[in-house]
């Protein structure tokens, strides 16, 4: 973890302190930390607790609470003052430079989205997963469980089951260890009709906001990936990077690569300054929209199952994740 | 209306066509250009639809269905193509362009906001937003009530009632006429404490979207207008435009003149690339959050009553709007 990155939590968990009215435990903390989009647990959040305690920023209240002091107070303030509102691109540099899978050895970090559910649910939410994986919609078909009891850096609350799916940002992450410069740009919901993607019916920059874009369209219910798989048309998620029109051969080239590690989604790839499903391009720039991994999720939370979903959450090795 | 703006609406009602799989009336027509952000009513639609069937690109089925025709699905495929995407900054550049309040006169129009409650939440409604209007953490206190039957442009459902909310988009209205360049540039939610706003919580850039960023923050029900008002700690809607830091005396003159209008809501101006509330701001231009008008709709939502909302909707003249 970089010191920028450990800063940053830091900063973030004092916001979680300074804005509740009374002490605050650790346990609600990494909460509202993973609401933020922080795949952080209880066990490092008292890490970074103890490191705050020791700079005079927060005390502890009562049994186990923390509440902020004055000197807290003022370096939420002043310090840092860019890192308080962390956008999404920020956040996707961060993990695109903690992903190291190799296309040649099918071996190290992902990008991964986190979801929760009830353990109640788990078995009809795996059954969904496994029909829309094996649709293709999606960027991988591997996931990966994670139990309450689990000794992972995943941190599950008590009754829930945590499953991660491949991100989409994982592509832009292969493509700029490769060589390809690539920008995240934009989450949209995409029409399909007769199982052919049409447009972009909405889309939200990646670079302007502090709430991701793919958060923001699971939570307005927009998609009808069931009704993609029932009848060939509907709504899914997909997004969009840019890269170099000058690179698109070399980044097919990478794209081919790792289907063999099943790893797809890829839809298209732009020409320069292409309009690309309406969505519109940098001259000298190519689109390249990808199906994103939690369309697999939407499709869960479509056939009435609860999830919390926290897109773009942190990493893990792709040789543990697997197909249903 | 401008021609370009004509051929949006002919787009966008082709890709509602289209995007349906039976043919589809004025009346849901309306119904979901509303849900997109064209303030548009029923007999608008009309005279819309006549120059697409016109044109060839749409046909009768039915009794009073249209449906679209092969000629309409290339011309949508291929025409105006970065036009089917409208982004929200595209749309404040047209009612900016559309809104001539004249600070002087006090007449002309003004942007808005439309909310539509039920005729039955009517009373209760309008309760809190006098309470609301009172408190001055909005725009402007006028409002203005459109019933089912008014013959207005504002299209009112059948047992609904229209509320237009002054939008603090007008504000950059006014500021452009008055010769500030000025471009909006945030939505977010905005933490108050002890009635004093502390920082952005997050942020969504207007040029990266296609659906309005205080939508996004509605929908999502992160408010607490009414704690604020209550204990004075709470979460508000608020947007940032920002301006030359040269334009920033100029600036702070046209805002204190405008008061006298009872248009307001405007928080501080900040300094050259001066961070304003944690949103970033680049160098040379000045930050300047205000208020938006529908945080007297988010205290309504939040007092349990439905609404729906279309912010930046469209112009009226201000001076038919009213205090409570």
């Amino acid at each position: 973890m970089t010191d920028a990155l450990i800063e940053r939590k830091l900063i973030e968990i004092m916001r979680i302190i300074s804005e509740s009215d009374k002490p605050v435990g650790a346990r609600s903390i990494a909460d509202e930390l993973n609401n933020r989009g922080y795949g952080i647990g209880e066990r490092a959040v008292r890490y970074h607790l103890r490191i705050l305690d020791e700079r005079g920023f927060t005390k502890k209240e009562g049994y186990s609470g923390r509440v902020i002091t004055e000197l807290g107070e003022k370096e939420l303030r002043d310090a840092l003052i860019g890192d308080r509102l962390s956008f999404v691109s920020t956040r996707i540099e961060e993990l695109m430079y903690r992903m190291n899978f190799d296309p040649e050895t099918e071996e190290g970090n992902v990008i991964v989205n986190i979801s929760l559910v009830d353990n109640n649910d788990l078995e009809d939410a795996l059954e969904i997963i496994k029909i829309v994986t094996a649709n293709g919609i999606t960027i991988s078909p591997r996931i990966q469980i994670f139990d309450e009891n689990s000794d992972s850096k995943i941190d599950v609350p008590e009754g829930k089951t945590a499953i991660a799916t491949v991100c989409s940002i994982t592509i832009d992450g292969i493509l700029l260890n490769q060589g390809v410069p690539v920008e995240p740009a934009y989450g949209g919901t995409l029409n399909i009709k007769n199982n052919e993607p049409v447009n972009f019916q909405d889309l939200i920059s990646y670079s302007g906001t502090s709430i991701d874009p793919i958060k923001i369209f699971m939570s307005r219910k927009t998609t009808s990936v069931l009704d993609v798989l029932d009848t060939g048309t509907g709504k899914i998620l997909a997004n969009m990077r840019t890269i170099p029109a000058s690179a698109s051969e070399k980044a097919l080239d990478v794209i081919n690569r790792i289907n063999a590690s099943e790893i797809g989604g890829v839809i298209r790839t732009g020409e320069s300054g292409e309009y690309v499903f309406g969505a519109p391009v940098d001259f000298g720039m190519s689109g390249v929209p990808v199906y994103v991994g939690t369309n697999v999720i939407c499709a869960v939370e479509e056939a009435g199952i609860d999830v919390a979903t926290y897109p773009v959450s942190t990493v893990l090795e792709y040789s543990n994740m697997s197909k249903l």
